[in-house]
């Protein structure tokens, strides 16, 4: 099996949000797709070990928020990497209630739609939710979709462990050789990679920058981890 | 319901094939999505009405295509906008036997996914085949892969009425006000519109080319048909 494959297919990024028994929770996802087009079904991807779906299942519910381009990467790192069995990840993020009942973010995003199960299929690690919308709306018309690909290829993110898009970094072969005084940290939590000849231009911290001499206050500008979740690669 | 919101989800086009007692077939699909990562599965929602539904039910199995951004117009046309009913759409066109014994289209592709049906879930119109992928391989690494938002702005296409995202144009309030000069014709057979404002770079007619006066051997840039399929609109 041939892994480049696999980055070829499109995707966008979106957060996957549900509300059961006053417990919210949400995900980022990147497999959320049309199944029908009358009646509107969406279908989405949620892994069993994963707190959204037993919050899912319970409620029967869920709502999705298209991100933009100019989605914040600490949102991304709260949605995407951390489990909502541990922290409240609405906590300082706008959002209503759908009519489903599952709260919509607002933030970082341009489009939403809201939707009641009415199939759930087992695929294994994953189960397949089937959703038929309720209702959607447009949150901002300017602002591109924040695609998977540009995710990847610009601010440098992964699929996180849990994803039905996971890749094992190790068995991606090195495509370019780097100079011999670039430096690879690695985030542990989200495996963004700080690179010395890209800088980060995220957090205004420009190339040639070493590591080391990054400010203390410096964040991984994908998950929010501090500096001493970096390993040299 | 608001339709701009279904623009605003982000989907790959891809060429679904399959072959069942000789009979090859495939169609254009935007809804290709990775479902787990192990084992690989892939999930494709497929209109009952297709003869592919007909032909991967009787193979149970399915190959997809990876378009890139510089596939063919007509064999987007022949694909998409044709059933394999009618026509054999492997005529001129490159392709090779996956280990499941489907089609794998190289024409026009950057990568491609073979895959055996696991799992067929009844969705009303549509059926998702869930496919798990026997093996997978890199067509083109440099093209990039085109994007169902590139088709629809650039290339101006729309999705078929068998598409699990088929919008009903009509439904589409108008956006801008054009020129009272700009005339705007439609290809019955694909929906692509012609307008003179911006002409057909695809065939090289410079904008502000009236309909009337695109040579008599000028075709539809998606699907091939020829002026006396175009309507104005």
């Amino acid at each position: 099996m041939n892994i480049e494959s696999y980055f070829k297919i499109t995707y966008g990024l979106y957060l996957v949000t549900s509300e059961a028994k006053g417990q919210k929770t949400g995900y980022v996802a990147n497999t959320v797709f049309q199944v029908t087009a009358n009646p509107p079904q969406f279908g989405i991807s949620c892994n069993k070990e994963n707190y959204s779906y037993q919050i899912i299942s319970e409620s029967g519910a869920f709502a999705f928020s298209i991100l933009g381009e100019k989605a914040s990467a600490g949102l991304i790192g709260e949605f995407g990497y951390r489990s909502g069995r541990e922290l409240d990840k609405f906590k300082g993020v706008n959002y209503f209630a759908g009519p489903s009942g599952s709260p919509v973010v607002t933030d970082s995003s341009i489009a939403w739609f809201d939707c009641r199960v009415v199939q759930t299929i087992d695929v294994g690690s994953h189960v397949l939710f089937i959703g038929e919308a309720l209702d959607n709306g447009v949150i901002d018309a300017e602002t591109k979709p924040l695609t998977y690909a540009y995710y990847r290829e610009v601010l440098k993110g992964f699929s996180p462990k849990n994803a039905p898009t996971y890749i094992d970094k190790e068995k991606i072969a090195p495509k370019d050789e780097v100079s011999t005084d670039n430096e690879v940290w690695q985030c542990q939590l989200c495996r963004y990679t700080y690179e010395t000849d890209k800088g980060d231009p995220i957090s205004g911290i420009p190339t040639g920058t070493r590591f080391e001499d990054l400010p203390d206050d410096w964040t991984c500008p994908i998950c929010g981890a501090d500096k001493l979740m970096f390993d040299r690669d």
